[in-house]
């Protein structure tokens, strides 16, 4: 099993990736997606379950007595998609932004790759809804028994920083937690002459977000990297009313539980106190999300030792503050997530995941799908 | 010419009152309005013309030789009626919550009871829109001669806050300048992750809301009162996203003319400073309202001495922060403005201006066109 | 009773005055000055008894039936004189530099013309030590008795911002209340490196010095003039550690009680909160001092009634923020507070109060002396 | 040669530590340290010659081509010891609390055990002064010739978080660049009834304080530690007036030299534009202290090789945000620093560096010689 497998299934990658790309659906809502990639499973003859609404649990039973894991993501995101190619989004104010299109595409040529090869561990394929959103779909992928007798996993995705024809991942912590939060700085409106008979929430706001500062530069360990954003504020529209309320959106991201637990806690007490100093009050819907996404030193090697001969491999120096769902399959088993890249210059292949123009080389194509279907072979 | 001949003529102004009342008109789009108090001036066979593309001026000559101004504002307010009474507004999402319909009554009624009156100063009877919105429909009202030929000038504001059957104001300054503004704060977006790759327009907001407080706290005199309040801030949408911008509005009240520059200037100083810490930019929409209201002694006197025998008469210890654009024929002419007493607790009469369930004692025409009658008369 | 009677006395004034410049001391050790104050009053054999330590209470007994009580404030200031003059003080680091020797002088002045007029109301002459200190002299002279019998009580201060035969005082609120505070933020010292492993005392503190202004700019109404000031803050002094604590002094002026009582609250609650936020802690030593000062009307009549033919006589617009112990007789009697100009810009008078170089126009004693005289003569 | 090797000079080594210990010097002061020292090179009859005013270059030459430096501080901290020992520090409120004594005795051990071994690379001794000081000894010692002719440097320091027989080291970067600043904000003072006529520099002081936090939360990458503390704070000491100036100190730690280049830029442009809102002024005195420690990956190898057999090798996962002025030496030359245990519960030695009961295991002594002798010696 070669490269030159993947090769000779390249002009079926594309055409899948491409149709996928067409049919963009958001998280939980990948129906089309999902009964386009059980199309193809059965024309692959390989059998399948449904698990997590909308995602896939596919099975290839071979003669090996350990079974491993891939994972691709299926949903897309509520972007406009920018590209002017033959193949643009035609779901309105959808795209597939984020190469999950590439990621179901690869895991279908790894499939047809591996069908025919009966020597080897067996094969789990998890086509898995809802990446974008928090939690995460991976959640409930395990709970409809993704992982059951599973002995490792895998999952690569797409990045448009590092050029074609690599592969980058570390061991140990490799990506962050991820969080979101909703606040509500609950005021007194009034009269905007009057700010004595109001309690003004904007105010109250201000002081927060710049609170908010602290926990990072003098409460957390300088060593331990972590990201507070409050990245919405919004109350009031008009010149001479205080509004009643402020609402707020932000994301937490960090590399280690302790400071992670640290945030959660002082992000409660400010708003206790800042709320406490005026009277006013709060609303704080905090929800955890994406776990640290923790590599095992044993999956990072396999990733090492497939890559000789047609990838270069990478070791990243530090984790990234991004966070991915993958992280859940990793707290209960070994494995390891690696980015591929599909930059390309001269292609034009420029621009960063989440943006409207953001496309990939589809070289990767037959790349992808020969590094997975090398992970499920030993 | 007595309280008594404006009792006669309640009825006749209830009707005018209510009337008005069921169809409040926005800022110099009151046609309607226009309309109607041009076919009561023309049954009272006064000349009149347009002036301020919504307004009148009227004119009633008599046999004295100075000439008096009496003003009534005809706009009303974009807040849905909350009052469930016969004559409820019939335009949606708009309502007389400012007294304004009362104002015109009143001032009709003056006209009414002057009319017969041949002896007494010349009166100019000035019928004002788009009082709420700055810069305030005075100025225009100005511009198209309004004040021509006038030697005093005098108007009347209901007021919830004081009993049915009284009279308020103060010599010299009594209400406050009123500015509105609006202002973005014009970062860098980029991934809530990598705050480092962005500029982060929420944060640099913050430290301006701050900032601002310290205008009043440090940088102005303790005994030149000053309102400064950020009254809208809205920026951002997502968890994962630094917003580019982040806008704000913002209104200021100041009694000094000192005061309101230094105002003015210290905005532009904070926002020129906050955003050059941090390489973001701002721009700022500054308009310049109201002016501060100024009684002259003689005006406020005037109206002391007219109220005797009818109306209990309160001399204001303080100024207030609210704003009004008859400031601006003050500026020009001598004269005076007051509160008149509509709250009555028996009748349920308790709501302060711009609230949806605002009304008035209706007992308040007859006093308040009795008034303006008298001050029209020396 | 004229101003030709103090006239006649300058020369003995004007040595008194020089006098006691010459041997300043601070609130409560006014032993000398005491002294000197107690052999004039012999000379002039007038009864005294001592009070509050250092002061003194002195009785004139005449044909009347009420008491009117004149009051002088003795102590001095812990700056060190800055003039070059033949009386230059001779205590090292003190120096009148508040006016009380021309304030003592004018009082002894008053008492000589008073003395040979039996015609009048009785008269209290008071010596108030320490005004200078919080909470003011005057309330240890109340409690020793210094307003027993005492139907109406006067002071002058003298002025170095109005000219020289000007006085100036107002009906109602004219000097603020003043406060102090000491507070004390306490973290937990550290090295520099790991603020992680400290708790910051200066980052709160910088927090709380922020904060502050908007018990001013958003929490007091803007009509009633408050100032809060942090004048001092101390903490750290060295590269590397993060100190322990840091040390704050303030001060707090208002004109109302409301005002005031609210910015008391507001300062625990601020500390209490910020200090939460971080798990530090804190200790305020809050010290309520001189009251408002408020006027009578009457009081203010009489200054205007005994004003005229020899001084210009002066309403002030506004209140100022400066304080003065005297509030303290004001709230026990009916009575009133004024200033007296001493400057003269051709004799170099020009220094404002507390300045090492300040300095009256000696000319100011016949007038203070007259004007105290007459104040007691009604 | 062996660790036998060393615990034979044991004893002698004892007497010299706690004669040091007893008579510490501050920087560039260690006049009697420096004779001591002399005194027992010159009894080990290696030739040494002055530099960097208290220190010593002593070399011993050997039949080996390359040149290998060993290098130990010498001085002493300004703190009260708090140890009740019989060698307790003789010079009132200094102490070698940060272990110099057992460095500088460490290496005259190392010295007198390869005094007698003429196979092996030669030896270059510097016994460096101040290195508690910014820019620190090194870079004198440099100046002054230490590493002409030399190839590798070594060094290392006694660490009481780590068990005695412990050592602790990494490769690349392994202490963090440590700045230090002096920052005058300077206001105009004024009563502090007055704010508005004065401008308030401790008012001003916070908003800096507060804005330094955004360095570090929103300006540097999550991942590039860093360290920005404020440790000195200071201005006013009375209530009532509004202090000229206040003075604050501060260090800055970074691991990058972007992150470096970043935070000295941002202190600047915050002291600019925060002073700039309010007509006040700066001065700031930045001044670049150690660099950032990296050792090379030779030298790490060689600390492991060495240690073999008696000494426990760990390497640290993270750098730490400590400075070092030995990062000086590794800009030129390849080598590497180390830190050797000295904790020992049951002796009592718990305290940290700098603590005034900071004190170390003896036995460290023959560890760290033998030690420094093996370094030499390949």
């Amino acid at each position: 099993m070669s490269l030159n497998d993947a090769l000779k299934i390249k002009d079926w990658m594309v055409k899948i990736r491409r149709h996928i790309h067409q049919y963009p659906e958001l998280g939980y809502q990948e129906y089309e997606t999902s009964d386009f990639i059980k199309k193809k499973l059965g024309e692959l003859k390989i059998p399948f379950r449904e698990a997590a609404k909308t995602g896939i649990i596919a099975d290839i039973k071979r003669d090996g007595t350990k079974r491993i894991a891939l994972r691709a993501d299926i949903d897309a995101l509520p972007i406009q998609e920018g590209n002017d190619i033959p193949y643009k989004s035609k779901n309105f104010g959808k795209m597939h932004a984020c190469g999950h299109d590439a990621h179901t595409t690869m895991l279908l040529g790894a499939a047809k790759i591996l069908k025919g090869i009966k020597r080897g561990p067996n094969i789990r394929l998890l086509f898995q809804p809802s990446e974008e959103k928090l939690p995460g779909g991976a959640l409930s992928m395990i709970k409809d028994g993704a992982l059951k007798g599973v002995d490792e996993i895998y999952a690569i995705h797409v990045d448009p920083d590092i050029p074609i024809g690599t592969i980058k991942t570390r061991a140990g912590i490799m990506m962050a937690s991820a969080d979101e939060m909703d606040i509500k700085i609950i005021g007194k409106g009034g009269h905007a002459s009057s700010p004595n008979k109001a309690v003004d929430p904007i105010y109250i706001s201000s002081l927060f977000v710049n609170a908010v500062q602290s926990i990072i530069s003098r409460l957390s360990s300088p060593l331990s990297p972590v990201v507070i954003t409050i990245s919405a504020i919004n109350g009031g529209n008009i010149y001479n009313v205080i509004p009643e309320n402020v609402d707020m959106k932000g994301t937490v991201r960090t590399l280690s539980d302790n400071t992670h637990k640290m945030v959660i806690r002082m992000i409660k007490r400010l708003l206790k106190h800042i709320t406490g100093m005026y009277n006013a009050k709060y609303e704080l819907d905090y929800r955890i999300g994406y776990p640290i996404l923790i590599n095992s030193n044993g999956g990072v090697e396999k990733f090492k030792d497939v890559c000789k001969g047609f990838l270069r491999f990478k070791i990243m120096k530090n984790p990234i503050m991004g966070g991915e769902d993958f992280a859940w399959y990793l707290r209960e088993r070994k494995g390891a997530f690696a980015f591929i890249g599909v930059r390309n210059e001269k292609k034009g292949i420029i621009y960063p995941l989440h943006h409207p123009k953001f496309n990939i080389d589809e070289d990767v194509l037959p790349y992808g799908a020969a590094l997975l279907a090398k992970l499920a072979s030993k």
